[in-house]
Order: structure tokens, then sequence, then C-alpha cells
């Protein structure tokens, strides 16, 4: 007996042509495929090409009209869970209090950190669902969850407990990733030895992340602490990711290189140095305009990224306090506005790319032995998807692994 | 017999205190209430204050739990009626083509108007009738829309037929505006003679738009031909509206005060003499913001605009070419962002001064007297109106003259 082979027929299919990392010039190619059918097997895909070439036999058949179908975007940076919210700081940022003083008055990251470290796994999950149901709903296929809040070892591992939670309560994939993210008011050097000697092999053992993060920044943490933290993760079989050159080039972005790391996110302040030392490795450049249109400032450079030859992926970013963006569809039209990147480069950074920034090849596009992560767009034309702001219906459909989990009515 | 009295029972209703324009200081006031009640007669609120408060008999009651009420959101500038689309364009510049580039092959905005002018009235209700739908769906309960596409009169006719027509297929309330957009690129003066003496009288005579706009620009009219079209305008009765100062301060702001214009909006490159006399005046400046995200540049100064006195309103300028922005909700959140509006002004910016940019001093607040259009949120606090970005179920429900008119699920 063999398994279920189920036929999707399509108006055009536009994906890249095939995994992850595409740099440069590959980075626009897509493949357009009008009149289109994708053959589906136990939640992988066997088969795309043109109806007429079609020469399988199928034991059921979805017809789609002239819908457009595209990958399911993958959105690989995000922090989900959270506690509390910064309505407040929100509200005084935008009256010109400075964000010194939203500290000193209790706000800011500290703030969520407080009411997330306070917060049950329990009440975490019931939080951080219908976030995820936002993303999904945009478009999300996998996404990646960031620890971060929890700021003590039982915290973290908190944090990393309601991601895989997460995974039973949602149906696209959810990634988590230990971040290591702002140092404790005092004690640092005691933290980072405690995150090196304890909380990394704890997570490693239980399996609770498959990478560990850390941010590099003037408030946070040191390019000397990240490599000793990011060579940790390593001995202990995880993968390393960073924030990089958001406010500062420190060398963040170099370490990530040098140590072969996923992804290194952030780029706002990086320079012709850093776009090269991506262009020549493998490490992905993740580009996050929300927090540009949230917070202001200066934009990653994603044209001068791709221009220079480094594999770019963008993501939501989705935080409380920088990045309040609760759709990928958004970041990727974000990110022609915002980062240069042309239509088609921005969907293949929040697909192909974004993929390999999780280390994933069998997704974010469609092909012979891809996931069968497909959405099917309210729009003949798959441009509508980078191009339309604030329609709350460009998506009619969401695959996962072949199985239809969402649609519109 | 009397009318039925519905009494809506509501966490907390906040709202402008009373119709616009609500200028300065006054543009951040709003008035809270929480655990509230309104009751409404006949599409109109008779009463709002807190539920202990409530003394009057009512004949049905409405319990929204602990979700906040604002007013019913304005959007008082939109081109939502047009054919053809503009994805070739968006793509092209994307890839850095220029705009003359684009104009030279057959792009830009006379392909929209070959597009629109070419299409039947029927076919322009079709295609405009869901973008309606969206900006319902985000909140909108009266909507502006414009002609420009049509270029000669009679398509300026058929477009102002389309959005009659729409007003009979949507349940907010449509106001035609009659927008001389941009010159024929031959034959100007005949043009203008001809809007004046033929199109203007006829739109006045027919009731097919409440107010006339003229586009000022350097590739669009000067300052005298709009006089001459505005004065034309106001003695057959209708308002006056201006599109001013997009690229180049051109005296259309100082036209549109001198005239008593409802509103002038874009006002990007407006400065310190401009601000100054929209202060002084009874004038509505209204900021765009999904221009700035969508094209780039620098945003109109919201800010200087409030703290010099003027009235400002949001919208979405919803158009193919300049802003593909489908949701009222993000204008308003893009105007805290891009034009360095607070909160609180950026909601009495999309409802009560968005209402007097369009003549209305019955909307766009809660209150004894005003219509009953009012939004209930998915949330408690009214602040994630302006603060999510990409959240596509921020509104709950959608009352229009106190009929439930959309609803989530």
């Amino acid at each position: 007996m063999h398994a279920d082979m189920v036929l999707i027929n399509i108006g055009e299919v536009v994906t890249p042509p095939g995994p992850g990392p595409r740099r440069g010039r590959a980075q626009a190619e897509l493949r357009r495929i009008p009149d289109a059918v994708i053959a589906i097997r136990q939640g992988q895909v066997t088969w795309v090409g043109p109806r007429t070439a079609w020469e399988g036999k199928a034991t059921a058949e979805v017809d789609v009209g002239a819908a457009a179908v595209v990958p399911g975007l993958v959105d690989p940076h995000t922090h989900a869970i959270w506690a509390g919210d910064r309505l407040n700081d929100f509200e005084a940022r935008a009256q010109g209090v400075s964000y010194e003083a939203i500290l000193a008055a209790g706000g800011g990251i500290y703030q969520t950190i407080r009411h997330t470290a306070g917060a049950s796994v329990e009440t975490l999950v019931a939080l951080a669902r219908p976030r995820l149901e936002r993303l999904l709903r945009s478009g999300v296929t996998t996404v990646e969850v960031k620890s971060g809040y929890g700021l003590t070892p039982e915290g973290e591992i908190a944090m990393l407990r309601a991601a895989a939670r997460l995974q039973d309560e949602v149906p696209m994939t959810v990634v988590p990733t230990l971040l290591i993210h702002v140092p404790p008011r005092e004690g640092r050097e005691a933290y980072v030895e405690e995150v090196v000697t304890s909380l990394i092999p704890k997570v490693a053992r239980e399996k609770l992340a498959v990478a560990v993060d850390v941010f590099v920044e003037q408030e946070a943490f040191t390019v000397a602490e990240a490599e000793r933290i990011l060579r940790s993760a390593q001995r202990h079989g995880l993968a390393c990711k960073l924030h990089a050159d958001q406010f500062h080039v420190l060398g963040g972005v170099e370490l990530g290189v040098r140590l072969g790391a996923l992804s290194v996110d952030h780029l706002e302040a990086s320079g012709e140095a850093q776009w090269r030392a991506l262009a020549e490795s493998q490490t992905v450049a993740t580009v996050l305009p929300g927090v540009t249109l949230h917070l202001g400032g200066t934009p990653a450079n994603g044209r001068a990224l791709v221009d220079a030859g480094a594999a770019v992926a963008v993501a939501t970013d989705l935080n409380p306090g920088s990045s309040p963006l609760f759709s990928a569809q958004m970041a990727l039209a974000l990110a022609v506005r915002l980062n240069g990147l042309t239509p088609a480069e921005a969907l293949t950074a929040a697909t192909a790319n974004a993929a390999i920034a999780l280390g994933f090849q069998d997704r974010g596009w469609i092909g012979p032995g891809s996931r069968a992560d497909i959405l099917v767009l309210n729009a003949r034309d798959w441009r509508e998807l980078p191009y339309a702001l604030g329609a709350d219906d460009l998506i009619q459909a969401v695959y996962v692994a072949g199985q239809p989990v969402w649609s519109r009515e």
C-alpha cells in the first residue's frame, strides 16, 4: 500500500528554485510556473510543474483557481513569548521621554523581564499562542521563538518550556532558541559563568533549544563574553546566532562569521567590512525592518548586503519593546521599502534564506523533496504579497507539511 | 411609541471629548470612561458615562466584556477607485528604475488613468468594493473617495457615479470628492476651462460630489489654476480641498487657508510658514504616512503642526501608485512612527479631526448627539490600536449609526 498523493491545481507557482542560502544575484531568481500542479505525498512535495506535463496519478485533487502560490514564510527571529506590555513605554517615547528616563521609571526591557520571569509556563503559553496565530495567518509556517526575558537560568528554562508547549498548540514548526539577552545589573561575570557551565549544558541535554543567540551591544554583552558563550554552545552541539551591529559596530558580525553562526541579525550599523565578511561566509544576514519602523533610525542596508554577495533573510523580530510587528507578510513588504530589497529578493529573504537562518534546507522553496509548506494567495499576481500594506486578506490558505492548517472563511 | 434604546456595556470608552477640530494641546485630550455604557437611539448616541450613573431604560443590551471602545475611524483621503495595477511600477522602482523611465515605459499615473478611464462604472464598483471592505475591517466608518483617474470630464463623472453606487454596497458612509488631479498632456488651458464651466457645474447640479480637490504640484496644477477651479467649486456650493506641498512649497497651503478649504493634504515639504498659516486657520492639516512608507522621503511634520496649533488629521491615501495602504488602523499607527504624533493625538487625527476634514461634526467622537459609529477593540487597552503593527484581529466589531455592520467570527 502506498501513501496518498494529493494534487493541487494552481494559477501560478512562484518559488525560489531550490534551497537556500541564495546569495547575490541568485537571491532575485524565482521559478515561475503558470497553470501549475504541486503533487504532495507524506507531507513532501514530490513534483511541481505545468499541469500539462503532469503524468502521475493522484488520490485527491484540490483546485485553488487562478490564485498564486508561494512557499510558506519562515520567520527566523522572534521574541514571541513575553508577559506584561510596553504600552506605557510606547506612549512615553512618542511624548519625547528618553529611553534612559523610561528605564529609570521602571520601564524598558527590564519591565518585560520582570513580568515574564514572574509568569508561569502556562501563562506564557496562553499569552504567546494568539501571537503565533497572528503570524500563522500572515503566512508563517516555521517560526523561531527565543527565550531571553527570563534572565535567571530558571526563567530562561521556563521560556524554553513554554516554546516546547507552543509546538503542541500551533500548526507551524516552532524552533526554540536560547537567547542570552542582557546581563543582570549585578554579577555579570558570575552570570556568564553560570550560562556556560550550567544553563547551556542543561538546555542541550534536555533538547530545549537548537541554537544559542547572544546580544552583542554596549548595553548587553561584549564580543569576548559572546565568544565564550557561543563556544560553549558549540561544544554542546548547539548552533550559534548573534544580535549584532544594532547600534554599534563592535565585532559581533565578525565573531558570527568566525564561528560559522547560522545567522547574524540586525546589522543596522554595519558597513562595507561587515557586508564583505558576510558575503564570504555561510552565515545568513537577517534584517529586521520592524525595528526601524517602530524606533526610527537607519535601516540595515539590505541592498548593499545582497550586492556584496551575502544571503539576506528578513524577520519580524516580534517583541513588545522594539518591534510590535505581528505579520511576516508585512516584514517582507517592509524589506522592500526600508532595506532596499526588490520584491523577488524579499520573497527569497522571507523563505529560502530565512529557512537557512534556522538550519533548514527542506523548506522555503517548492520542489521535489521540499516540505509541502505553501501559501495560497488571495491574488493572481504573487507581487501583491510584498506590495500591499495593511491588507488583512492577502493569504487565502496556509498548508504545513501538506495539511491545510488555516484558511480564510 | 418611541424608538428602541440600545445600551452597550463596555470595558472602557476612549474618545475625543467632543467634535473637532481639536487643535494644539486639545488634540491629545481624550475622555476615558472605565466600566461605561453607551446608550443609542435612532443611530445616535444619547448618553455615555459610567455604568453606575446610568438611570435610563433600555429596550436591548449588548455586552462587549472588558473590551475598549473608540469612535469609528474616518479616512478622509483615498483614491480607492482605480482599474489596472501598478505592480510593474512597484517592482521597477525597487530595482532602481527612475520614475521618469517608468513614465516613459507607459507606467506611472497615466497607466492608472488609461485603465480607469477605460473601465465601466460596474467594473470600477466591483474593483473598489473589496478595497472599501478592507478599510471597513480596519475600522473605517466614514471614507472619502476621490475621482481623479478619469481625466476627461466623462471619466471623472464615471468615477463619481461609481462612488455613489459604492454607497449602496458598503455599510460605511462614502463621501465623494471631485479631484482635478493631473492636466492632460496637451491642451491644459482648455481643460481647466472645461472643468470650470462644465464639469463642476454638472457635478454640483447632479450632487455627484460634496467637495472639489486640486493637486497643486510642479507636474500637476499651478496655484493660479487651482484658485480658478476652487473658486468655481465655491460658487457652485462645493467645499474645497487641496493636495499641497507634497514635493515643493508652491503656495497650495496658503491658497487653501485663504479659501477656507476643509483640508490641505500631504504637507511633506511644508515648513514653519505653512504650519503657522494652518494653525491660524479653520483648515485641517491632513498627513499621509503611507506615502512616506511606500515612496520614502521626508514625512509631514505632524509634531510641528500640532505644536504650532494646527488641527491634524491622518488618512491612508489609499491608491495604487504612492500608497497601497489598505488599513486606517495602520495609518493611525504610522502617524505615531513617521509623523511624530502621540498615540492620543493620532486617535484624534483619525477620528474627530478627520471628520472635520470631510465637514462632519457629528462623528469621530462618542457623546450625546454623535452618530453611533463605534469600534469594539479586541483589547482592553485602546493603545493597542496605535501600537500594534500588522495585527489582523485588533478590531472585534464595527458599528455604523448604531448598527453592527461587521464583526470578527
